[in-house]
């Protein structure tokens, strides 16, 4: 099976926005052992819009169309989708209800333009939206299937996986690429690359691949196979010896992120988390409660960006302040106990740093200071990384999770 | 003059990398004022390249082709390039001494497949390369010109800026594309459609465009004339009359931020900011200090998840929390007003609802109410969005933003 994305967007050709898109969904495709042999990216033009699925259509058996399905005068997908198909628009009142609905939940009034988006092609089908208005959209083109999606990422990711992917699965039938992805925290990817060389040029089914990034190396095993089953299952024993080499650096795999590893363990222990932050100016909690009931296991977090701060919702005495100064270890020490004592949490972890780029209470850009405070235990690491302010933000995040990770598994705690 | 794009490549086919190289030269090309019409990407497969080039030829002045000149199996782009040119490949004795004195230097031995890459088609010329092994191709595909760079995006770019774009300068005469982005918030995509329907439809230069995503909807001007100066004075009337209608939707231009709005704002005004959250967990706080300099207005971040912290931080009433709940009204005025004693804030503002997917605090998953307290203001206002999760943290950030951003400036506050 072969299939072809189409993307559509005048963004794109003035180089406003890469075709990220494309990325994400050739790499689904590849999952599911479907060949993608070409992309094409045309724009918000009708003609030319035509031409690109016609083409598309006549050399691959599914055609993807990302963008062009908005409200507004230039999103054009849905009539040249229909006459590529040689279809009719037809307004549906089930969208077109629900259009109306949604503008009426938020108290705005619809401007017309909008009901272009209940339009569907006949024959044809459509796919409901459950985050944006736009309807995707599913017809034929000689002889082969065109799905339409829209290109706000959420919006098509929610299409393809809930509809496209899942369709698309079904028609590719019995073969698989199936991977598995072994997140890594605390080794350089050249590190962890030593560590299995051997294992990654051994054999090309399966295979191993990296992909480093945010302060974490994703370890890839990939299989091949005439089923599913069949691909997992020699996964197996490759995941066996790269968990062996690589040990606890292995913090979670596949869709499981470091927080919510350390979700999960705080639920099981029956624990209760506290943060205070000053660097990351709140973006740890915000991770923390990026997982679906936190509310569970969080309490709070104490973001403490002024000095004033520190001092009055987290006690951090003056000596420290005027001695070692805000981002020291005993301003990280001070700052967990004082998060400990403000939520009343079993575990709290505290994060003080200069991110950048000037520097920071007598420290450095990029020196970060992280302590953990619990039941009998107090611990404090520091480090400097030469990042930008950014990248220093995520990788502190990372690090303090990774802290309150090997806390709760009883590993060794760095620095 | 018309160019496209061809990139060579099966990594980017299978989702390995996205086509960022497009992006770069398509914006290059847009400063030229060169229209880019169509992007491809083909595989690593010599006959679908030839078809590509060709395909592109036919409907474009300039092609420019990246990828595939390396010197492994899987680079085919140089053979292919000839095949469309219907050119011989002709070995070069300049590029082979010099390809063989590079690995001397290294003290490397010099594989045989590297030789590959000193053949050039005749006719044609080739781009001497500086950092990397393999010289550019230039040749004719009956009218257009075709270019071949490498694909390394540093390697790309050195060609591109030392020979392609200069020559392409050259042809394109003296023409150039400005861009002015106008950043709204509070307004539907198809409601600012609407509401520039004429400016749209009136002309192609200058000319208006879309982009929605985030919460904020971008509004795109751009402008070709001779010189940049010219293009950049076709603007101002423009943007004098998007303006005019958007009015105080519009919160920002270019790369401006609402975070970067609102601490311009605050340090101008020499206000102190604090925040209340819950819903965002230190979205908003980490939000604020993404901005460089945050530290002189933004003082911290209560992020109160639990009832108990809601009760010890902000003084939040049991009356509140056990009446109309920790999603109420009262719930977001009470943690405004905590905020500011709390922090000692000239202005506070605080955050709470329910991201779902469960139901929380007798809210609806989606309902969000947001309060600002400062000297003679206290205002909340509540709205339900029917997104995810992620969706609603980020549109509630950018409504507390907004909301400060209005009281700063004086302008009617929502709700």
């Amino acid at each position: 099976m072969r299939a072809e994305l189409v993307a559509v967007g005048t963004e794109l050709l003035i180089g406003q926005i890469a075709n990220t898109n494309a990325r994400w969904i050739s790499e689904r495709l590849a999952e599911l052992g479907i060949d993608v042999l070409h992309h094409q990216v045309v724009g918000d033009n009708a003609d030319r819009i035509v031409a690109s699925i016609r083409l598309a259509a006549s050399r691959s058996d599914v055609v993807i169309v990302t963008g062009g399905l908005g409200p507004t005068q230039d999103d054009v997908t849905r009539p040249a989708l229909a006459e590529a198909a040689g279809a009719t628009l037809v307004r549906h009142p089930e969208i077109e209800a629900e259009l109306r609905d949604r503008f009426e939940v938020r108290g705005r009034e619809m401007p017309d333009s909008n009901l272009a988006q209940a339009d569907v092609p006949e024959p044809g089908r459509f796919i409901h939206p459950e985050r944006g208005t736009a309807p995707g959209l599913i017809v034929s083109v000689d002889e082969a299937t065109v799905y339409a999606v829209p290109g706000v990422p959420s919006e098509m990711r929610e299409m393809m996986e809930g509809t496209v992917l899942p369709e698309l699965a079904e028609l590719a039938g019995p073969s698989a690429l199936v991977s598995r992805t072994l997140r890594c925290y605390g080794l350089a990817e050249s590190r962890i690359a030593e560590l299995l060389d051997d294992l990654f040029h051994a054999a090309a089914n399966p295979s191993v691949a990296y992909l480093a990034g945010d302060g974490e190396v994703h370890v890839r095993l990939t299989a091949k196979a005439g089923t599913r089953e069949e691909a997992a299952s020699l996964l197996v024993p490759l995941e066996e010896r790269v968990r062996e080499r690589l040990g606890d650096h292995v913090y979670g795999a596949d869709d499981e992120t470091m927080e919510a590893v350390v979700g999960r363990l705080l639920l099981e222990g029956g624990h209760t988390l506290g943060c205070a932050e000053s660097l990351t100016g709140g973006g740890l909690g915000e991770r923390i409660t990026a997982v679906p009931g936190a509310s569970s296991y969080f309490l709070g977090s104490a973001v403490t960006y002024a000095l004033e701060a520190k001092r009055s919702l987290l006690h951090v005495s003056a000596e420290t302040l005027e001695g070692p100064g805000p981002v020291s270890r005993e301003c990280a020490a001070e700052m967990a106990a004082g998060a400990r004592r403000l939520f009343g949490a079993d575990v709290a972890v505290a994060l003080t740093g200069a991110a950048g780029p000037e520097a920071h209470g007598g420290a450095e850009p990029g020196q970060v200071w992280i302590g953990l405070d619990a039941e009998g235990v107090e611990h404090q690491f520091g480090f400097r990384w030469p990042f930008d302010r950014e990248l220093i933000r995520r990788f502190a995040e990372m690090a303090a999770l990774d802290l309150v990770r090997r806390h709760l598994l009883g590993l060794p705690l760095p620095g």
